[in-house]
């Protein structure tokens, strides 16, 4: 568990160092599947002198294992997650500007571009609104059902990351390095579509031009890189 | 009164560091209620050189206690804040771009988000436009009476900024340092609010959602953080 | 003329500390009045390397009085300047990112806040687009003198920029320093007019509050900073 | 082969250094036209550790000369516009966020003012979206080919980059270090045309402006820097 501890700690250090995170604004966890257990951050903890050790240990009912600290206050929406898509390893949760600008006018990422599609076989889905009773009640687990329901029909390794409506991005991969990356492209691509709504298009790309993308990068012929 | 200025002093230099202050344009004060003695940066001197000292001590009148600089020019405007709102301990006024950018086009900032309403529990209120009077007469006094009257039906201490028309922001919280937090998220908020205005989202968060994330954080359930 | 060669490479550098100036595109002058005589930036010279030996000291007329290299191609528009307001004693010029957009659209920035009048007593004005015999004969020179003309009826100390339609901004003031300042002042007041648009405002503030933040600065009555 | 696999190395550092590539999200190449000989960056390796030796060497059709990495998945494309172009000796491609917005936009970019006109001879034009055979075929092959029909009757010495609908631009010059100047330049171009319309201009600049800020610099005639 020490390096997982070392390893989350990082992503959640890489997470203010990509400029995605404000004060306590974010939160990566990580999970050994074997074990049935989770490192995650603790809550409202400062940045600047968290330590590995600070790290929470959890297993999947949230109960606490290891760890002096409260874990992040999100916990429960990294369970329902890892419950739900069986092949992650790794979350994150930021309020990063344009991801979150998305998320707050509750508007999915169509893909405008190539490095979109490098990364995200289609859009970038954003939940329903959550209803009264599900913000009232269990909201954090909430978070996380209202997620995986939206990803009924979607590969969540093809599409890595979602906006909640009227909150923000969470993103995840392979671990809890590949959730930070996810993160920083998603924020990068946001950005940019932005601004291509601004100049006037509103036509994701063709079919033929995201699977070239995409699996030109993901996939058994993929060619790109080092393989 | 030395550890004050000290704080204070730091408060100042924070709004430099966070990027929401450029050359003098700003300014940060703490209240000692006890003694009804503020402490606020000099007027119209240089970040760079300025040292604890340089702070200046002033009753509740505004009348110089200790400090061989004039106090800054907003004093009037501070002093009648601490007056109106009770549970204040510091202010903030700065000219951080996206928040001026509101003020200018003299329109508040309505909760498009959570990241909005984990620290404002509403609307951040635009003061009406002064009137000539009010301008050609005590001008920085007036702006604080304007700011106090837009308040009457709001609690300050739940929604800790507000947006003078034409002008810019004012924050304030417990202390001078939750003053230049509150300042920091406000920008933060500001900016994302323009990308989802521009994303063509007009229409706030409900009062659920609004509720869950402000008292998760804030008043006798809370339950973030390490409390 | 050695301590205004070092005052004048220092203003050139700062532009590139401000983040004003990319690369070669950027200029700064300081005129010492009693001698007639124009220390400017050299042309298409890299700022990493450059020395205050390296600056080119120009007569009124732009003969080159002493330095190794060519002046700026821009101090034809320079000397019109100096010529035109005889009581500026430094230039600047700039393609900053957004005080060159609106020159680009060829408008000029009303005034939409305090931030604006606390430094430019009015609109910064944006030049007519220059014919095409203005273009092919002394393109530069009549650069200055289309300027000039804009300012008729406008006085340059109340005013230290302007927009030139299609080009980008020039600033100037008292020395080489204050026309930095101004440059800077003028980038950030583009940035907040260009959102305060974007919000939807098109109307300026009024007189009232414009002469009350650009004479509580400036004149016989200012009471801002420590005079 | 050493001296430019260094200065190839350089130009792709050089792209993260002015914030146009994050991760691997970009490459630069240059070629030894008497030796027929390209060096370009390796695909999908970590600009953190990389070194000249990892640099690769090919031929013009595209056979590993030298180098222990598969070269960029980029290269054909670079092999077309080497072809394509004589009198071009490096290219640079970036995913950078303006430049892209307006190839993800479809549309290239007009002249709105002299930054423009002071190193590209008019629009920077955009490719015809590629079809569904040339997508599913030699795809980067085909991504040059398109390019060079694109420039059927520009000069691509005069308009050094492109934007290839729904991808992103490459620039080029007359080795990589000026690929790399052109693609800064790029996109500090798209930002502010993306600025100018916004502000409401769609009107490029007239023929007169282009011809004086392009020759000034350009040609026989130039009369810029220290010639």
């Amino acid at each position: 568990m020490k390096d997982l501890k070392e390893k989350v700690l990082k992503a959640n250090l890489d997470l203010v160092k990509y400029g995605l995170v404000k004060f306590t604004w974010g939160n990566a966890s990580e999970i050994n599947r074997k074990e049935g257990l989770i490192v995650i951050k603790p809550s409202g903890v400062s940045y600047d002198a968290m330590t590995a050790e600070d790290m929470v240990v959890v297993d999947l009912k949230g109960n606490i294992i290891e760890g002096k600290y409260k874990p992040s206050s999100d916990l429960p929406t990294h369970l329902e997650l890892y419950k739900a898509f069986d092949n992650i390893g790794g979350i994150v949760h930021t309020h990063s500007t344009y991801a979150t600008s998305f998320a707050q006018a509750c508007r999915g990422i169509v893909p405008f571009g190539t490095t979109h599609a490098d990364y995200f076989y289609g859009e970038i889905p954003v939940t329903k609104p959550m209803t009264d009773n599900e913000i009232a009640g269990k909201y954090e687990e909430n978070t996380g059902k209202v997620i995986a329901r939206r990803f009924a029909n979607i590969n969540p390794v093809e599409v890595p990351s979602v906006l909640v409506c009227n909150h923000g991005p969470f993103s995840w991969g392979a671990d809890s390095h590949q959730a930070v990356f996810h993160a920083v492209v998603l924020e990068e691509i946001a950005k940019m579509a932005l601004n291509t709504i601004a100049l006037g298009n509103k036509t994701p790309i063709n079919q033929a031009i995201l699977d070239k993308h995409y699996l030109r990068k993901h996939g058994a012929n993929a060619y790109y890189g080092q393989f």
